[in-house]
């Protein structure tokens, strides 16, 4: 796969990431970084994630093959009608958002059957960690990275977009962008919160910080992990698949107002069973 | 610290762990385990965790100066009134049940002051893995060891007790019994059930498990690493610390409804405040 000229909007952790996979495996003659920040442009320039930088996305888009949109879902949408004017006809545009309903539903609006052309990624490579400072040619290794095609998306870009993230290392996932997001509400948001929830909950005890601190193991530590993440980030998907998100908040709480009525009454049998189904889920998820 | 003779009932991951830690730093003369399976106290023996074994209560509390009841919480309960009449007046008694109140109080009615004395302990040194193959003479190194005594309990004892957790490499944390219980509550059994919960909710899917699966990240495995810890065992503990539990479990689950509302309506302030305050506490927690 040979792309010419690659442009990257936003070079945080996913943006410089994807610019040091491609360098390092040679697949661009030449990669331009868009942003806002010329001083964050300037520091992936200098770790050579990206060759060019520009804040003018009209004219970082002009020549490239490939744009890659590595911004917040709220942003990435204010980007598209400007990236679609922007772009040559044979462009393939993509992002890198976490949620895909909207951002898909507007790139349909806005693309053309003619071209450029828009397909929806989520590389599902982050972590709690931000910034090109922790970006790497590996990010993408074995990493989850879904496709979201609708029907009227391109077959052809849809397929050298899934050869794309293969190259850079990652097991392509091709889902409809709607079933996406109900099925990262529960794997990815559904903890996330549980976690933040959980975490405020333990803050409620105030006085008792100190200590919770000295008694702390690792259960605590690993189960929320996650509610380090950078807390803006969090609010956008919380706000964007609010509609999944919330259904499944509910159905957490009622679940776990339903158990806390069980330990109450001391109701053996049934705690057994949903602990042991729940374990036996996870083994079918994690064998 | 010399120990002499030291019992272990129950040559398990913490017993045999136990056992194992004692030999390695020549604490005691002679270590005697017992339990109700041959097979298991014989694999003891092999993994040299123990020298001799027993099923005998009263034979091997009999000249024991440290006995360590290594059992589920319950269990404990009913071998305590067996222990106190085996034990010689000398003899130092111990548990590692990770709820404290119902073992303390009812060892506060056996335990004369003239001894045998006991103290309870909590080493937080489990993990998801369980039984003597996976004991270590490592397991309670840098362990946070919490050591239960009440106004009744020998202060000799109990220093006794925390110099042998601090030999073992432990990090000993002095607890009234109940508050024990309040914040492992917290720290430990709420994060156990909000994950146990969160994959009840995933399983609820049914038909899209296998496409979970494939969408399966570092967050959702970390987030519910604990739930994979033996279902007996964490029904015991609900059902030892009830009351402690199902008031934090219903703390979680109003939380949980109530940021189900606010993602619902959109309310992207309240999200944004709420997580920041849990990313903030966590960093109290783990700096």
């Amino acid at each position: 796969m040979k792309i010419g000229t690659l442009a990257i909007y936003g070079v945080g952790l996913l943006g410089g990431s994807v610019g040091l996979a491609v360098r390092a495996r040679g697949m661009a003659d030449r990669i331009i970084g868009i942003g806002r920040s010329t001083e964050r442009l300037a520091q992936a320039v200098e770790q050579g994630a990206i060759d060019e930088m520009t804040t003018d996305l009209r004219e970082g888009c002009a020549e490239a093959d490939l744009v890659i949109l590595a911004s917040t879902v709220s942003h990435i949408v204010e980007l598209l009608p400007h990236v679609a004017a922007a772009c040559k006809a044979s462009a393939l545009v993509t992002d890198v958002g976490s949620t895909k309903a909207t951002i898909v539903e507007q790139a349909d609006r806005l693309f053309g059957r003619r071209g450029p052309h828009f397909v929806g990624s989520h590389p599902m490579a982050g972590s709690e960690r931000s910034g090109v400072a922790h970006a790497s040619a590996d990010l993408f290794e074995k990493a989850c990275c879904v496709v979201t095609p609708t029907p009227t998306t391109s077959r052809a870009a849809t397929e050298r977009l899934e050869e794309f993230w293969r190259l850079l290392g990652g097991r392509v996932v091709r889902l409809d962008p709607e079933r996406h997001d109900r099925l990262v509400a529960v794997i990815s948001h559904l903890p996330h919160v549980a976690a933040v929830a959980v975490l405020l909950v333990a803050a409620e005890l105030g006085e008792d910080a100190d200590v919770l601190a000295t008694l702390l193991g690792n259960g605590f530590r690993d189960s929320t992990r996650v509610a380090a993440g950078p807390a803006e980030v969090w609010r956008d998907i919380c706000l964007e698949n609010r509609a999944a998100i919330a259904e499944n908040l509910e159905r957490l709480g009622e679940q776990l107002l339903l158990i806390a009525e069980e330990v109450r009454e001391g109701e053996g049998e049934a705690l057994l069973e949903r602990l042991q189904k729940a374990r036996e889920f996870r083994k079918r998820l994690i064998p």
